[in-house]
């Protein structure tokens, strides 16, 4: 069909030895997290009751750009790594379109998502640390499982607070947690002060995440040997998913393939940054230029339709404050089936980086992101996760309008995971039952009112 | 760590050109399906109603060693192959043992197992053949899955019956079918002439996989432009499934290393007796020696307990006779969580070389496969299905004797398929519910003693 391969996959030796923080490039740094109490910036002292000591030092680091991956988080990698680039020569050939489209494909791994690329740092880290083991929340599961299969690896602890609705209406990610030895609590729970007192003021509540944050930060905080990590949103997090752009880069450059766009979507940010980090560096440096594109919910637009200030990162507002573009830590986003896109806010770096018009951002409805996920799945034989079908969606508009113009470009998407444990979603689509909800102006104005 | 790779992935162009026919090179044949009422061979005619004219001829065909693979049937292929051939380090470590652990991994595509190697096979003949559609029969849902990945990519129309507890309890397998356009039903139904007998008979049954089979015949029988596909058992679908084997053999020829022991899970033999044809190859043609073992469920055990005989393949006594080890049509297994392994009987191959002495089998107990499971997973990062996991439990106890024995041995086996459909058995596990069903001596011979 042609000297380009379905799926390029790089040696393990070609496995990145550093991943690349894209901070050290940037003119102006992402803005500091700051203190709730004093919004001063919070200090190493302060972070290092929550986060562990390593991962806080990459929290800070604006400007080391290669931080070398530590050996046995490598030899972790090399059991599902390098991750594939794939040529969609048959998604191309049913849009018959002449742009030439590729996506990386982060799904082949239990967690079922790019998650692990960050978890697996985060619990080597901890394990150096001499700790016990890690607290962490987790609403639809990626996150949980992926942490739950790291912590299983290095022997740590590991206590997952699930947001109670999605404890008993995914009992199956439930199991996979509990297969890989993570302590499952539903959220909120009387094994924390919060927990309790939140029982006691709204009886048969079925929690939240802003609760299960709460919960699990003050697990951690209350018990020796403990710290908690968190999946997305953070510096930290980015530097680790770096991996997927570095791959992706070399992969390209192997191919003899330049990208002109490249596509991913985004809720707090873990799979795009780590995506476009090495892109937007040479970006950065002057060394070529892409066009980025994140693609985010029409029912939790932060990048299109929020705005760039400080928030709280959590809804029960006990985090630190983050620069971030948001739509306010009290929106309640509609129940969306890409549970990992309904976070409020949005990544500093990127929020930096889009801010400067740097990047770009589209908002899309969920039932078209589902006509673009069956077609996926019919093309290219990947159930794609709700919140991947997102960047698929941007890149199938974007080939759309390559067969308009006649271009043919080169699109680079992520595909961060397959839709396994989202069959409830698959079901309101196939049924035709999913609608979409898009809030209202009054309603995001109500809500970005009541920002700090 | 060492110079062989966690994974080993060949090139595209390294797929195999042709699949390869292990009857070939048997010097007894395996015995002909016999026409129930006559008691006769069947004919090509006969069996030209039931399937696909050119599967009719691959049917039959004991003679020509290699059968080319159709070029649209590689690209498909293409797409989710070469599998990976993956060194289980860290399992090794775990073990402690000398042995090296090798396995081919198929569970890297949505289907989650290696059913869509021959479903898109006999989709691309059926298309050739110009055919509206296809019929097939579903229990757990594997080979239903992988059916209506197969016909959405050629545009065929693909009727799933799927027996009805497995279709109200499994939701998710169903919907994964029905985003790739399969029309799925739940058997019995009031579509065919069998199932509305049934269901006078026997109101408010929930089915049963020899009902689902009769109304999948009868469906492909009397629907103008349409057949019947069957995902195992027959010789066909073993040849398709070569294409694992030939993979394998290839890995491990780059790598330099020979196997001493081959080990497969064996239901109706698709996996097995693709993974071991081309190794039995070189076995039968004198060139090498191998260890091959068949791990089979101690609930359903047809290679250990069972009778070679003629036994017909269905519970409803409506298809051909095969001649195969066998405990009986009427044989009702206890409800085993590996649906995949819950068949009576044994591909007429595989039963032939077994009864030759040309490979071993064990049976073993689902408590004890579900622990290998669970260390595997917590190993080797992958959360393995039922099925596959009996060979895994095989490949432990033979890592285990070669640590009593210090033998460095290479163990080579098949991890057919991943566990995320398969999370009600898992949490049966985990919740310290499952338990051990055997049959009883008595059982098994009062099915025997049934046998035409």
């Amino acid at each position: 069909m042609s000297e380009i391969p379905y799926k390029t996959y790089l040696t393990e030796n070609e496995l990145p030895e550093c991943w690349y923080n894209v901070r050290a490039d940037m003119k102006t740094k992402p803005a500091p997290l700051l203190n709730p109490a004093t919004r001063q910036p919070m200090t190493p002292t302060e972070l290092g009751k929550v986060f562990c000591d390593e991962l806080v030092a990459q929290e800070l680091d604006n400007d080391t750009p290669q931080i070398p991956i530590p050996r046995p988080v490598r030899e972790f990698y090399r059991m599902y790594r390098p991750s594939p680039l794939v040529r969609a020569y048959f998604l191309e050939k049913a849009l018959g379109t002449p742009a030439h489209l590729y996506y990386k494909f982060e799904g082949n791994n239990t967690s079922g998502s790019h998650k692990l690329n960050s978890a697996i740092a985060q619990a080597y880290y901890a394990k150096k640390q001499g700790l016990k083991g890690v607290t962490t929340e987790t609403g639809a599961g990626q996150w949980g499982t992926a942490l739950s299969m790291a912590c299983a690896f290095f022997g740590l602890d590991c206590r997952v607070f699930m947001v109670k609705c999605s404890y008993e209406q995914k009992p199956f990610r439930r199991e996979v947690m509990r297969t890989y030895g993570a302590n499952v609590t539903p959220s909120p729970s009387d094994t924390t002060a919060v927990g309790r007192k939140i029982l006691a003021d709204f009886p048969g509540t079925t929690g939240s995440l802003g609760c299960a944050i709460s919960e699990a930060v003050e697990a951690a905080c209350t018990n020796e040997g403990y710290r908690y990590v968190l999946g997305s949103v953070l510096s930290q997090v980015l530097l680790h998913q770096s991996v997927i752009g570095l791959e992706t880069q070399l992969a390209l450059r192997k191919l003899g393939v330049k990208a002109d766009v490249i596509i991913g979507c985004a809720g707090g940010g873990s799979n795009l940054g780590g995506l476009i980090s090495p892109f937007m560096g040479e970006k950065l440096r002057g060394e070529a230029d892409y066009r980025i594109i994140a693609v985010e919910p029409a029912s939790c637009p932060s990048f299109t339709r929020g705005r760039y200030a400080y928030d709280f990162c959590d809804t029960g507002n006990i985090c630190p404050l983050a620069k971030m573009y948001t739509i306010g830590s009290r929106f309640i986003p509609s129940p969306s089936h890409a549970g990992g896109l309904r976070f409020h806010g949005m990544s500093s770096i990127l929020s930096e980086l889009y801010d400067e018009g740097l990047m770009e951002a589209v908002s899309v409805e969920q039932t078209a992101v589902f006509k673009a996920a069956e077609m996926f799945a019919r093309t290219e034989g990947i159930l794609p996760a709700p919140e991947s079908s997102h960047a698929i969606l941007g890149a199938v508009n974007e080939a759309l309008a390559c067969k308009e113009s006649g271009r043919e470009e080169n699109i680079v998407f992520g595909l961060t995971g397959t839709g396994y444990f989202d069959l409830t979603a698959y079901q309101s689509f196939n049924d035709g039952t999913m609608v979409d909800q898009i809030p209202t102006d009054a309603e995001i104005e109500a809500a970005l009112a009541k920002l700090p």
